[in-house]
């Protein structure tokens, strides 16, 4: 059954491309056997991740800059990742409006991928996707992550530029920011730039990027306007200077194989903690729970065999 | 050196209960110790947890009740879990401006909780912190959390009351919302409800509500202006009113048990992965990336004994 399916996907197929990732996400018995088959294809693709604050154009931004690419002749995968939907629903909106736009376009594939409850499980999940879209045939893969919680750093630990959007009214909080945000931004793109601010907040991030030490890429802190389309042939040069720089300094061979040993570690820990969970240490944490302080209780289920 | 901390801490001094839980934040080799020593005091404590979008008033709300709570005698924790704090510092600045609120009140006590990189970790720490804020005296405790991510749904599961704050604005957004926030909330709070859209919001909740199958506790859908103070009174009691059916109906047994369970098995879960990735299986997995195909090469690393 899965045969057929995989060499419709590998010559091209957007619906059984739809396919394929519906099965992994309804986490079919099926999806190890098609991941494994997939994985000897593809590999190749470059991936770019764009992540920012709520209302910081990330959307648009990742819209303008498939249009450059798709104009390059690349064939564009965007996944968009947002663990706040549950709430905002922004997701599933945005696609609907999003999907229109490029409705006619077999060159770009946008899916959401929204938690659902598992921990860890998005970020495997949004690998497993993203080496699917590279065996049909995506070249440029573009992660699009809302906020910088831990999930959104999961992601952005899973691709090979990391682009950070900010937007003037970020000004009081980028002074603020906690070092996390400058160790993985490889540029920074001032958004809405029209707007009062933008200059200072480019003069505010480069002075606090300044005070890392300068080794190898230095980020640079372009200005956008991404509604305008102002400011996007410059960031795409910045992300194909990275993407030079990675490659040549051999930074990218590193990234690629870290990247596919975490989709390993990541896709086995729901296994490893269900081979532990035996029905003999469930009884024993039931029944120590009331009497036992929890490190100590902990200790002696680490202990049993 | 930790006995007469303990000592102090369970005296009620606030100085050794910032270091007790500094120690736990620091991961010190001393915490395991202190939880233990602290877990046969306290235990008692009512949890209830505040969640919603960004800007929709969490945090005056949590206020506002503690101003009640403290009135009504008891002894309130906050603590305030933002996993998004990397990017706007929110947790810090929040911190400062609400510390001076409370400043000379010995009892309110507030911290914030933020991500620092830990996968699932978020979880385990506040559970612990919460246990020490119970053994410190305090016998009612917010969680307060932004969004409902991963993260926040985490925290949710460990707290006896989940309060859903939402805003007119959110309108739109409640349209498209998950299930899953009507699985958790236990009251809906429509603040900021002097704006327009407050009545068809607060009818929106109510009717897709109406759609749960009644049994047990009936969600009720309130009315606030966190700012002005208005309907915090009315809240307050349906937190009370949800306390007493959860007593009276035997679920308080059943949800303190299971938080106990959590609590266990996640400090468990990173030194069960530490335990399982030996050195052999590092090596087999470095050595198959390059020629096994994820999921068998992850088959063959589960097979290893």
């Amino acid at each position: 059954m899965t045969a057929p399916l995989v060499e419709q996907l590998l010559g091209g197929s957007p619906l059984a491309l739809a396919k394929v990732i519906s099965l992994l996400e309804d986490e079919s018995p099926d999806a190890p056997r098609l991941i494994d088959e997939l994985h000897a294809h593809g590999s190749s693709a470059y991936r770019v991740g764009i992540t920012g604050p709520p209302g910081a154009g990330k959307s648009t931004l990742a819209d303008q800059l498939t249009k450059l690419y798709r104009q390059a002749g690349h064939k564009v995968g965007i996944l968009v990742v947002d663990p706040t939907s549950r709430f905002t629903g922004g997701a599933v909106l945005g696609d609907r409006l999003r999907l229109r736009d490029h409705f006619l376009d077999d060159g770009v594939f946008i899916r959401s991928m929204a938690s659902r409850g598992e921990t860890g499980g998005l970020a495997a999940r949004t690998a497993e996707v993203a080496g699917v879209l590279e065996a049909a045939g995506h070249d440029l893969i573009i992660l699009e992550t809302v906020g910088v919680g831990q999930t959104e750093l999961d992601v952005a630990g899973a691709v090979d530029t990391t682009l950070v959007v900010l937007v003037p009214e970020s000004g009081d909080e980028v002074q603020l920011m906690k070092a996390g945000i400058y160790e993985v931004a490889d540029i920074f793109a001032i958004n809405k730039s029209d707007r009062e601010g933008a200059g200072s907040l480019q003069n505010l991030v480069e002075q606090q990027l300044g005070l890392k030490e300068e080794e190898g890429w230095k980020v640079p802190v372009c200005r956008t306007s991404a509604t305008q389309g102002e400011g996007i042939a410059e960031l795409k040069e910045h992300v194909d200077r990275h993407r030079e720089y990675l490659e040549s300094s051999g930074e990218q061979a590193v990234k690629s194989r870290g990247r596919a040993r975490r989709l390993v570690e990541n896709l086995m820990a729901p296994q490893v903690m269900r081979d532990f969970w035996t029905q003999p240490r469930r009884e024993a944490l039931n029944a120590g729970l009331d009497s036992t302080p929890p490190y100590q209780l902990a200790r002696s289920l680490l202990d049993m065999t």
